[in-house]
């Protein structure tokens, strides 16, 4: 028994019927001793829906304050349905907007910060067994206009809550039953995590395993707060994401993530001098361009070459970008790759375990699997290589790293 | 040049591209010069919508409070919607929700009654040029919770805005180009009005003349706000509605209004002794059946009939309800006819115009029709009549008043 966030994602609540069944979620956790408050998104295609007119009539920049006030519109259904429902099987419920709980952010619309939340009304609801239904993604500046908090906003608004309301747990109640060691349209024998360290789900997250948005793990890590992701649908315990101890499982490698979504660039044969790396990257960063990976080698005969990747919708500006800084920077050529994959191996217990990168090498090796770039964290191997062997690498490092297994 | 407050109904917003032509008309009256303040409702279809929702998931009844939190959302849709569409013009524009301008209601949700609205922020809106967009239909309690007015809630809420903001007019914008001396679709020569009163408008929209929203005309005739309506899409002058003035056009009568959504019930033979109507009534207002057109006869020995007429969805309940008690209040016998329809003469121009009763009699036996029940006012005269007579006696009426004819 405890007092638990609940965050319902939009395709638990993208119909009535689902609405009605994620109630009844809810009244079984209140049955069994629970104190329950719930967070909602909107309906599945509802925040797009309202997006898509906005755009139509405000072009590709709308006023950012305005989309909030539309796009917040989709949450604000969601906790008024979801409360009627919880009404209507007998339990007292009462939906929150953010302006009623003064859910303050900061003005940056669109990816507001939260700055802080009161709670004292949702406390009192817990008191008198009341089910608060807050309302995701949208927060109130000090002026008193609607914020949003952007992409995985609801994720976010969850952790916030659960942090200042001191919940013994976050379940992110979504469309997958937890955390798996890999893609499992990828790797059939993809086991679900039953636990991870909020580092390692920080690195999948921002790897490109969908699961969580990264600011909502990071938050939750933060302030500590125990962190589930579960299936709303499918019984199961899901995946704890929480604090490292030393009774968890320690295998070497947790799980393996893979983006398709880079490119990377290749600036040679330029000076190895100080300040080459910001001539390089300073023209890519005023335009707003976000650089992923960057590898130097260490220069012979006073010549470098620079690599670093973007996302591949920022490839074509910035291989232009770069050809025309080329003779400022005295660079011997500038070329680009935009098939490229990377593969990141993620794991706590490598800290502890050696060798975890000669294992990714030999056995990318044994499958003639050219690897481009590498680069390493404390917690993760990620390597570039060809896109048409992303799935190759994923299976043969999955296997590698014994990842179907339960760790002993 | 002036402070107008402008409503544009559901179907005025109901499409983006609607959305983008009432922008262009707001931005055609501030290039006039005029201070523009737009009162929106939802898109046309959309409350529905959401009250199909929550009708789903909380049965016949579900919780008020959570209903306007739904319902509310759909105009802050089109509020985001319109202040986007004026942006995109190169006007400056903000939307308002009912919480930001303390539009406040008290807390009888569904159908709140508005108590005050603090229009500073307005006010310095408009100082700088900035056209307020508000959400029409919603307000707010002394809780911070989201209220609703009810049907006819925006045009309620622009009048209201009109009134406190002291505006020299109120422009109800909408898909009819004013107020017509009959319903068109009956008679072809009905002729849209260029001025009425604010009795006449009010004695109209409560026979049935869809309009206006009676709450808007009599919160309109209280505050003496110059009414306006008016088609949104289709240019022209619409229908002035204002108080009495001598220099107003003094037909005998202004607009012929029928209903036929009502059915009547006779309670015959009862006794004709004090109180007896409340032992009919009072069983029939304790279901929250509302009772329309009520009339008794001066008793024949110590007798008297009793005939009421209710909504015709009521109908069957009332009847049922009258047969129970028919015994306890010694009545003869009850009866009941749905198959009706009223008629409704309306115009200030009777209470100096004689003998505009007879010609309604006069008319109506030259055609045959039978009247079942009369009802009158100082500026109304209602018959109920068999329902098959409906068109033909407005028709007649519409000729024998010659209404098709501007007034002298």
């Amino acid at each position: 028994m405890g007092l638990i966030v609940q965050k319902y994602g939009g395709t638990s609540v993208g119909t009535t019927e689902r609405i009605a069944q994620v109630a009844q979620r809810v009244a079984g956790y209140q049955a069994r001793g629970h104190q329950v408050v719930v967070v909602v998104s909107a309906m599945s295609g509802e925040t797009n829906r309202l997006v898509a007119m906005g755009r139509e009539l405000g072009g590709d920049r709308p006023s950012a304050r305005e989309m909030d006030v539309l796009t917040s519109s989709g949450e604000q259904v969601t906790v008024a349905l979801l409360s009627i429902a919880l009404l209507e099987l007998g339990l007292t419920a009462k939906s929150y907007l953010a302006d009623q709980i003064r859910f303050r952010t900061d003005s940056a619309h669109g990816r507001a910060r939260i700055e802080q939340i009161e709670v004292e009304k949702l406390r009192q609801d817990i008191d008198q067994g009341v089910i608060p239904v807050v309302a995701g993604f949208q927060g109130v500046n000090d002026q008193g206009d609607i914020t949003t908090l952007g992409r995985g906003g609801s994720d976010t608004s969850a952790v916030a809550l659960a942090a200042a309301l001191s919940a013994d747990e976050c379940e992110i109640c979504t469309d997958v039953e937890g955390v798996y060691t890999t893609d499992p349209r990828i790797v059939e024998g993809a086991r679900r995590l039953s636990q991870i360290t909020f580092e390692e789900m920080l690195e999948l997250a921002s790897l490109g395993s969908k699961v969580l948005h990264p600011r909502s793990v990071e938050f939750a890590g933060r302030y500590r707060v125990p962190l589930r992701v579960m299936s709303t649908f499918i019984p199961g315990p899901g995946t704890l994401i929480t604090l490292e101890s030393e009774t968890m499982e320690q295998a070497e490698v947790s799980g393996i993530a893979h983006a398709v979504d880079e490119a990377k660039i290749t600036v040679a044969g330029v000076p190895d001098v100080p300040g080459i790396a910001s001539k390089i990257l300073g023209p890519v960063g005023a335009k707003s361009i976000e650089v992923d990976m960057i590898v130097q080698n260490t220069g012979v005969d006073g010549m470098t070459d620079f690599t670093f990747t973007v996302k591949r919708q920022d490839y074509d500006t910035t291989l232009d970008l770069l050809k025309e800084v080329a003779a400022d920077i005295s660079a011997r050529t500038v070329t680009g790759d935009n098939a490229i994959a990377k593969v990141s191996i993620v794991g706590v217990g490598m800290r502890s375990h050696a060798g975890v990168a000669t294992k990714v090498f030999d056995r990318l090796a044994t499958e003639n699997i050219n690897i481009q770039m590498i680069s390493t964290s404390e917690i993760k191997i990620s390597v570039v290589i060809a896109e048409r062997y992303v799935e190759l690498a994923v299976r043969a490092l999955h296997d590698a790293f014994n990842l179907h297994q339960e760790p002993a």
